[in-house]
């Protein structure tokens, strides 16, 4: 337990990676496969390490809610190493990559945009090795299950003390790919978006926190409006949070994670308005009709 | 490992949470809600404790069901900390709270019924705090996610070695928020009563242990009925397990929580049925058709 | 930390089970039976366990794909414990057992062919006790939840340091109930099979690795077929990868268990061709046709 050593940038990484945080987020579902990653990367390098699941229910090859996820929670973990796999291109020649971040967490996964949103959140990576031909690779084994022969050993040696440049080759960080996104954008008075996400409780994310600049100042809080998408309309109001607005009403507001979300207080956004990730959204505010500081309802 | 502390009532933690267990129940289903709770817990007061999820599944707002999952599950656990969201009323004025069980359990979670039938199952709640304007409540963050913002740095706190009046502004004990639960009731000739879970496996719990008094002495074992819910009715036989029945047929029993329930043998009561939580059921007991101390079937 | 004992085989074993692993795989699903089995397993015996959800969705009751789950995930993991419930006679004589294979893995469930793969591919069981009366059993409690009340103290025990002997009364290690499997078999042109598993993204599992000397050398790498399965029948490229067909196309492959599957690319092979476990399967290969060392795409 008193053993450590350092990794490259001379932090000091306890022996077996005990107390140290893996972090798995894929689109495995609940069958074995999440075992099997997670195996691969406790053995042998990180055998006390604390394993914590983000999310195994992303929808099949979803890289885009992968990747949103990823953003969504990392940054809430502290210094870690995260193994993330939403590959649809597994067994193709896709990069694959493991990356520190100036925060100094390190993601392991497939280089096809899944990664990038945590790490810009994250300070942008600041090293990146491409880990295709990694030492760590399980090889003659199988082309397609690389969360076991790939990813999950190399997250297991980084949280084991092995420095990034052991476990592949230096690239330029700036090669990371991006994951290209609808914008929001406003307009005479309201805005249009694209849904971005919707979570287990059909709430709607309209906007993510660094998209927010790009509309503009929002109206005060208690402003209502109207919503377009679906037969006809519904009625909204800008709030803190859904007490806010009347049982089954419709708030739009800042949700937990500091993205412009629309949300139904008891009740599912989504379903209400029948609407699903990528669906167009068009919201035009009231003009004056609120009473600032007040609660909209 | 060896450096510990004590709380306020004496008992010995150990530094760092290590080896002390954290349990969890919510309706964050499948996404990254559950890791942003597991996350806020952990860190920073308790990296080395031991997660146990209990259930992450619970109908969505559904507080009955929240309740009476940690009431079959807490009392197996050692004495440890257990954290329970199920808060439809996120974002109102709700109260909050953490509690002391006689047992020396500590549960954290909304003050809506959800914490008192497994409070009181473990003798009731010896202390009692609002944890409402916790020093461990992050604020200026998010309104809408007290399981990341407040119950799980509380848990972790607790879990850490924190006394519960630290956390917390005590209050009575006595005030906690019961769960109102139907209660069955005997008849002429059998029971009546409402469904109050359907497990996994489509078994329905009739009564719980503590309600059984209620119902007096049931027939022997062997003694066959009829549940009048559904079309027609069905035929049943007390037993002790499944194999009391032929395959296919139901069995009124004790389950392994000691609660009266029904199942069928080699598949789902509730499909055979057609019955939901909540729905009445009424069950005739046939007399004098038994052979004591024989097999029903 | 440093205080070890061993096991009836010389084994060092840490105290409280500290750095040891506890695998679980069940039918139990996402309630809280997984939590009950989990804590039964950790307390008294092993507090300081590893613990691995394998998988706990297994169809109910289905022996077979719990079988062959437990085959494929237990021989990735360290010689460890693993407990596994699927077990439909629960409540009648079935036999319960614990067993340790020749790689030093120990395994605990029913005696009802669930864990006889993963033992045989492990090198066979060396050791064989009937835990049906085991000194672990808590008894007076419930006749319904072995996995609380027997399975799980039995794995714990282990882990925690427990020899085999005295968990449960030595039997003869051949008397191990086997998982009756069907056959793969060859035709004048190609193969016939049952589905004998579908994973997570539709791929359908047709001969296990120990099951495909029966068929004979396949055809090179590239040669195209014919499913004969579903309407009409679809076309198919043994490859080696999903990235040897076109996206869409069907790929018979050699699975990242060693198995021949059929999947296909950026989709679900199950749902293209309307295919569950059990269901039969033709294929005929073409003669002749393919490129030798080229992609069949």
């Amino acid at each position: 337990m008193t053993d450590a050593r350092r990794t490259s940038s001379g932090q000091k990484v306890p022996k077996n990676g005990d107390g140290l945080l893996i972090g798995a987020l894929t689109d495995y579902g609940l069958g074995p496969y999440v075992a099997l990653l997670h195996s691969a990367a406790r053995y042998p390098f990180s055998p006390r390490a604390t394993w914590l699941d983000i999310d195994h229910g992303i929808a099949l090859g979803d890289v885009q809610a992968g990747a949103l996820t990823l953003r969504r929670t990392v940054p809430s973990l502290p210094p870690c190493v995260v193994v993330a796999v939403v590959d649809p291109g597994v067994g193709t020649d896709r990069r694959a990559v493991a990356l520190k971040t100036a925060t100094g967490h390190q993601l392991v996964g497939p280089d096809n945009g899944l990664l990038e949103p945590a790490a810009r959140r994250l300070g942008g990576a600041t090293e990146l090795v491409d880990i295709r031909s990694s030492p760590l690779r399980v090889v003659d084994r199988s082309l397609t299950f690389d969360g076991r022969d790939l990813f999950g050993p190399v997250a297991g040696a980084l949280c084991g003390g092995w420095a990034l440049e052991h476990v592949g080759t230096p690239i330029d960080p700036a090669s990371l790919m991006a994951l290209a996104l609808p914008a929001p954008r406003a307009t005479a008075s309201g805005l249009e978006a694209a849904v971005l996400e919707v979570d287990h409780f059909g709430t709607l994310v309209l906007a993510l926190d660094d998209q927010l600049a790009a509309l503009g100042p929002l109206p005060p809080l208690g402003t209502t409006g109207r919503i377009a998408a679906g037969d006809g309309g519904r009625d909204l109001a800008l709030g803190r949070t859904f007490a806010d607005v009347p049982s089954g009403e419709l708030v739009l507001y800042r949700d937990s994670d500091g993205a412009l979300a629309l949300a139904r207080r008891d009740g599912s956004a989504a379903q209400l308005l029948g609407l699903q990730v990528g669906a167009p959204v068009s919201i035009e505010f009231a003009a004056g009709d609120q009473t600032p500081g007040s609660r909209a309802a």
